[in-house]
């Protein structure tokens, strides 16, 4: 008799399965107010490893966190148009505050680029001043009607950065750079997902943003993620809130400044790229347990074994859990682990201990194998590196099957079905775009045939990347 | 002729000294909403130390991280009588959002007792799910009338843990441990600071608590800062939120709850406890930036041998930066230093390299002198804990010599108006507690002779630390 499935088969219903895994890997639950999210310890520990990541990559690339207030006063948001129309119908208003009506109203930040505008004006005085590199971690709350826990939340976390640069060159350079050096570079080696770094099309801006840059990825089902975006702003926001300097030559310029932020919604598409019918799967690199050593019944000499062996595995630099709890059975803790996405599992017990092995289940790569605990800890570092590589190949290899070079509307609407379509943009354009919206699909981003990002809108030669998106 | 003091002397206006130390050690801004503040990278830096050890003991205590909303239903804060009727007054409430007047107004979490509660009963079924251990990282938002930066501002960023055990005694246990080997320990260790560990009088007791348990600092003008707080919850959420468990006897019984929390006001009381009239004085154990590596003027030499320097150092695993701003004068770069606290100051100039020297400023020590570049890094890092012991001995020296023990009210407002005073609770109670209100000051907490936490609100030989606080 064939054991009942932990999780709705992804091939019977795709969504269903993510319900069920977010549910069943204990990561979130609804929150009380529509369309937020309670972010439970297994969820919140691989989005602070996901946090620490990117963080020292942030920092690398030479900005610095500071916090600005949650709360902005409405005023602020309608000094830049196209931001105003943008976010308003989605922004959380407080009327009442300390028992009486406000005089003015404050808007829940949606996102920060208003309120530090502000602030740039008053720090930046001259061209010594700049380049003025700042990132926040916060949480933000843009209200959904149609929420998705991770994907679509009517708070989220995030990082939002903030730089103020002399030249439209510098803040262009700056912002590509985050793109490559942060979000390109922390989503395929840690997250092992390959994503498509490209150009968002003038209907797919950010509210109030010159030029778009984004990473999209590709999910189990076909549907692509926009798992991070990177932003030039141009002057818009420096002449809104006077980010004004005195130039090398004396002038009075305006600032060039950019803006970028990945959120909580990568924890969604961690899950959706990798996971499988079993659960999750981490991938090593980001793992916050990346190897469990389970005591498979109660028995002395093999639970001092399991401790003893994970002090080994700490000292060796991997990231280890113990599970001793043999009061649950060992086949219900495996499942566990599985639907969890530990990369190995170690399994101990007396016969085990006895031959000087344990058991080592990798979740990858699908095997079981006795191995001896005499150089485990190398062992299992190799078995890691195996599974990141393998992570990454296999969502390579589907993102590459799935998608389909085409030339026309038609054929593109038809392998935006069940993955992506390549098609060059001049063969959709702008009205091509609104006869895909029709049908949910978009052009998630434009890339040039070599990869790189087009320059502008409208570069000869770019190619549509065309899918339906979460 | 003597140089204008960079800051208002602490002797002539204590208040003013802190203000222009925010001010002009970069630390934060008013926000543009009432009661707001931005947290500006150098003070944002010192957070994020304080987090990390703050947070690396939390996890050692075994609770782990998780997120809940920031919008609570309006009707979870009436469940509790004590706790609604502590916070209604400062709460801020969102009415609108998505474009439409809600149907229930929500409220920006002033703490999260109560969204956590309605988890915690859904989490818990069993005996077995106990100790439930849980802590966050937030901002919450508490409106203030007259609010002060770090200090008391309507939004802040804090901890707040969150925990539910079997039995009276386990929660007390942990509400203590928690005290004890994250808080004072901490503070203590960490940011220098002697806090004395008590017990609040029931009329400061938390909203909603059965006991507060509360780390108060004394500052450089003398009044108290209360740095932290750990409290018994009793069953007073449990019953509100239903958070019941099946014992291992079999029977229905509701939990005990407990919450503690510290915020960015550690920042102000880090500033106001060991800053003086030329800035800050940061412990190294918890400054951003223990050592800073100054070239005192352009000369490839020089500014080649403070790069080097600057890698020996991080080698060293000593928290370095460099300051080649060469066309600033060394005089107005060496007073922002002093102004930010950190601890050593190295100068290089071509003099002292031809010397194969470099000139030490210890900020603490406040001394001065020529050391070889040899063998550098042994030398700071011996330099670096002395000044960490100083602190805490400066710090303890000056709270042991303002606290006065004495035996009447009236001894106690004279002492309240410079610094502590000491004195046995039977002759304070609670209408002595209520005339010394009337002047302004407060119980701060209640201890026993020896040190230790007074097991009751009454228990007999309980000393009351008396003073004018923040």
């Amino acid at each position: 008799m064939a054991k009942a499935p932990v999780l709705t088969p992804q091939a019977e219903d795709f969504p269903r399965w993510y319900q069920d895994i977010i549910s069943k890997a204990e990561l979130a639950d609804n929150g009380p107010v529509r369309g937020t999210m309670v972010i439970r310890p297994y969820g919140y520990s691989i989005w602070e490893q996901m946090q620490a990541e990117v963080d020292r990559r942030i920092k690398l690339a030479g900005a610095r966190n500071a916090y600005f207030p949650l709360f902005i006063p409405e005023s602020y948001l309608t000094r830049e148009a196209e931001h105003v129309e943008g976010f308003s119908p989605e922004l959380a208003v407080v009327t009442v505050a300390g028992g009486k009506e406000l005089e003015e109203p404050v808007v829940v930040r949606p996102t920060s680029e208003t309120v530090i505008g502000e602030f740039m004006a008053k720090w930046v005085q001259s061209y010594r001043d700049l380049p003025l590199l700042l990132n926040q971690w916060a949480n933000v709350v843009r209200w959904e009607l149609r929420p998705r826990v991770f994907l679509r939340t009517s708070e989220f976390l995030w990082q939002e950065g903030h730089t103020a640069h002399v030249s439209e060159a510098d803040g262009r350079a700056y912002a590509v750079r985050i793109l490559h050096e942060v979000y390109e570079s922390f989503m395929r080696d840690v997250l092992a997902m390959p994503v498509v770094v490209g150009r968002k099309t003038a209907k797919e801006r950010f509210a109030g943003a010159t030029n778009t840059m984004t990473c999209e990825a590709m999910m189990g089902d076909g549907k692509a993620l926009q798992m991070g975006t990177s932003h030039e702003l141009g002057q818009n926001f420096a002449r809104a809130f006077d980010i004004a300097f005195q130039s090398a030559e004396g002038q009075q310029e305006l600032a060039w400044t950019t803006s970028w932020g990945v959120s909580t919604r990568m924890v969604g598409g961690l899950i959706m790229c990798h996971g499988d019918d079993a659960g999750l799967r981490i991938p090593p690199r980001l793992a916050p347990v990346q190897v469990v050593v389970m005591a498979v019944r109660e028995d002395d000499a093999v639970i001092d074994r399991c401790r003893s062996l994970v002090d080994e595995l700490l000292a060796a630099g991997i990231r280890v859990e113990s599970d001793l709890r043999t009061e649950t059975s060992a086949g219900r803790r495996a499942t566990d682990w599985e639907l969890k996405g530990v990369p190995v599992r170690l399994e101990l017990g007396p016969r085990d201990l006895a031959e000087g092995a344990v058991t080592m289940i990798d979740r990858i790569a699908g095997t079981k194998d006795a191995v001896p605990l005499d150089g485990i800890a190398i062992r299992l570092h190799a078995a890691l590196d195996a599974a990141q590589t393998a992570l990454l190949a296999q969502a390579t290899a589907r993102r590459e099957e799935r998608t389909a070079e085409v030339t026309t509307i038609e054929e593109a609407v038809e392998a935006a079905a069940t993955g992506w379509a390549r098609i060059p943009w001049r063969a959709v354009g702008v009205e091509g775009e609104a006869a895909l919206a029709a049908q949910a699909i978009t052009v998630r981003c434009l890339v040039m045939p070599d990869g790189s990002l087009p320059p502008a809108d409208d570069t000869p030669g770019a190619v549509a990347i065309v899918a339906r998106a979460y």
